[in-house]
């Protein structure tokens, strides 16, 4: 019979093999800067439940970002580390993305899930109160992941809770995990943020596009920032918004040492940025809005050649595919690390990492 | 940086190890008023589906209870016992707490799931019949839980099914496994309920707030009670409605020895019950209605020292939050006693108990 | 109390137990007929994708097929052979039977799964790009399986995933992990098509009812069907369309030794059909639309008594339940074979035959 080239052209694609396209920094090199892991540090987490980016300092992410790379090049077997643990996925904001990389984290650990993808499928429908949902998480899991439309939601579940909860996103507040996930991409490209101080005249210059106001996921990025004083010059913010801080970010950046500017010309600034924070969406308590007109970038844009570019995922017009495969794309990167991170922060809260990690690996 | 102390209040709060709130009677009480656990009784379950509470007679359900004690309890490892078993969550009407607690039960055993959580999402929105539905859950899983709006679905289904069935609530018929855990919670408080024969005068009075003639939850619960003639003096049914039994019930009631009482007023008669069992959402064919208004609890309610209260949550107004930290509050206990029953009737349904249970804990 | 027996007719029905119904050949039979595995051709499908019935030639099917007979009759234990795997259901167009299908094949090999039921509870409703979710499910999944109501989306998301894909059903293009289904329950049936040269008086009529140019699971189908050419003698289309090949099979059809006819009249063909395929479904992009009007069969229907009957299920009123019970009946064991035939796949895929099938089943 004749089979059409079409319907078998990508079957067995050799590019397929090729491995991630982009910026892909070896998370050995985060590794070779650092003597071994800390468990002193990392255990600050046993236990906890994480629901903002303030909870977290220098020490802590960086010993996080080290076992995320040590789990991510396969330093250890971990197939039965959690398999005593069930991590319920509540989503009452349906989210894809961030679901799945908890539950992928938490299976790959040998862990189980139970999952929430939607408030419709829930008593949430009926009416239910997060103080009787809180019970209901209690009895049925270990630890539970929380997406929610409304700010308050997830800290109000916590007060109900014996078990940790990871927020998974709160409305317009804060994306913890995914912070996590932006400083491990960071920290692997340049792990001397992390362990040296850098030469003033080299340290790095940040571009945030998008109000960390209320873009959760800007504003847990930017809250993780203000840890690296020493490494960070300044921090631009790019926005239409008055005032894209708002007064409590404000109070953060003004109790730092890290300058902080605020520009609309994108363009212009490009030629002094090292990394350009993107997001187009931002939930904004009624819904999902779109800043991408305002601010984009392409392969024609006047990037410095080794700037990198984070981008939360999924893009909108403001970020151009045909930045895919230059060295300025470290947000595949990004996505990439965010199941290895989220595995460690689950190793940490449940107490297990001294039980998986050998020695040689530890200070 | 300053970090704002509203972001991390939840995060560590010692409150959260302080364990259950509320009535909790320990499960060792349950064992300790009983011989060992009787093989022969719960093998009656091998194989079957669970379709109403009219299956259990009080030996079965008494020796179900001791399993979940055990299980409860941590006696013996049971992490594989079901690993070569997989459960369908089939939940054509959307239910987190039901469905979660049966998947939990699955995955503390071992087993896989596989869900269904909305209907919007099946076949059956193409109008696929019950009967191609049960051959798909005999191909694909071992034993298949469901919930359904209409009450004819699940037996339908059933007809066409080879592996066991479990009602996880169908229509404004029967919710049997949640009446396995409002009971598993009653007899963890009061185990001379299942063992003694209690004094006329000290025999329990027990106030059900609803219609046992459509409110599946309180149809189930009520026939498991009419097991304990011996032990349970009157039942006292609160409801508005004319008749608020149906035929069906009417003829079970009036077979027993308990006595039935009707009342319009529920605080005149709080000084007499011992247990009021509440649910105030009915699912009454076109959907859920609310009996919230008419029969309500709260801390100033003239309830008796010792009364308990069980409620299958979510809750509306009905139950008063400030109740939660009351010795009244045996419904936080019932919700986490639900995935442990659930897990019993997993392993009994499946032939495991002998596989998991040590001698000594056997008659 | 009383307990009606309405109440627990099906609880332990006996009839549960006595399996299958309708026409149930031994896998038994199919690997008699033929020597042991043959790796290298299983071999062909390593870290491919599954896009099209295409890719499939004789020798790969037949294999497979005896693969699944080897799986079905739990010829080796396979319960860890995938535990380092994760599979993601990627249902972008909702679709119970598939995707359950998938998960549970997984789930039967020790893999993991994670699921997106439903594209409104995913990224794509904020307008996501399939190769923002490639670069997703590369990172947290080991392979894909896709529905989606768009025909292009399963390829196009193929070309930006680094593991492999397998076509769940798109649009109204192919469904070619169903098709190898319907061909595993023929191969049972008939374990000469696969091994033998039937004598040109015994080769197989096929009638095929529905249009193959778009309806996916009937394209697919007869794309397999035109592998044996020795063996099939014609393959008659029954439809009102005026050209319901479309020009990518025509090609192929007329490509093909077997004689292809076009038919309205079923009832006038029945006496000449060894093999009738239906289904009332097809999805033509905009929605699902139904055909099972024109062309309907019941017990009454003049088939030759050793006729059998395919149909992917779920069934409209063109096929009778009254034929359920009949030797007519081979569309359950096609039902039946479904997640023998995907465990398969995913063993072949991932490369782990060789590590599973024990020497004496290997040619």
């Amino acid at each position: 019979m004749t089979i059409p080239a079409s319907r078998v052209e990508h079957v067995a694609d050799p590019s397929r093999k090729a491995g991630l396209i982009g910026n892909c920094p070896d998370p050995a090199q985060l590794l070779g800067h650092s003597p071994g892991l800390r468990l002193d540090v990392l255990d600050r987490l046993r236990d906890a439940s994480v629901l903002s980016a303030a909870q977290f300092d220098k020490d802590l992410l960086c010993e996080l970002a080290k076992l995320a790379a040590l789990l991510q090049l396969k330093s250890f077997p971990v197939l039965d580390a959690l398999e005593d643990k069930i991590l319920a996925a509540a989503f009452f904001e349906p989210s894809t993305r961030t679901r799945l990389s908890f539950e992928s984290a938490m299976l790959h650990l040998g862990g189980k899930t139970i999952s929430v993808a939607d408030a419709k499928t829930t008593g949430v429908a009926k009416g239910e109160s997060m103080r009787d949902i809180g019970q209901m998480f209690n009895s049925y899991a270990d630890i539970v992941a929380v997406r929610h439309t409304e700010q308050s939601a997830v800290g109000e579940l916590c007060k109900y809770l014996r078990i940790p909860l990871l927020n998974g996103g709160n409305g317009s507040d804060e994306h913890p995990s995914q912070a996590l996930a932006d400083w491990y991409a960071l920290l692997k490209w340049r792990p001397e943020i992390a362990y040296g101080t850098i030469p003033e005249k080299f340290r790095l210059n940040i571009g945030i596009i998008g109000t960390p106001g209320n873009m959760r996921t800007v504003k847990s990025f930017l809250m993780l920032a203000l840890l690296f004083e020493k490494n960070i010059n300044h921090i631009t913010i790019f926005s239409e918004m008055a005032d894209p801080l708002g007064e409590e970010i404000r109070a953060m950046t003004n109790a730092s040492a890290i300058g902080i500017n605020f520009s609309q010309d994108l363009s212009q600034s490009l030629e002094y940025l090292d990394v350009v924070y993107m997001n187009a969406i931002a939930y904004l308590g009624d819904g999902y809005r779109f800043f991408g007109d305002a601010f984009s970038l392409d392969a024609s844009s006047p990037l410095k050649p080794d700037t990198v570019i984070l981008h939360p995922l999924a893009r909108g017009e403001e970020l151009s595919v045909d930045l895919d495969h230059t060295q300025h794309n470290l947000y595949f990167n990004q996505a990439d690390g965010a199941v290895w991170i989220r595995q460690a922060l689950l190793l940490c809260i449940f107490g297990r990492v001294a039980d998986v990690v050998p020695p040689e690996h530890l200070s």
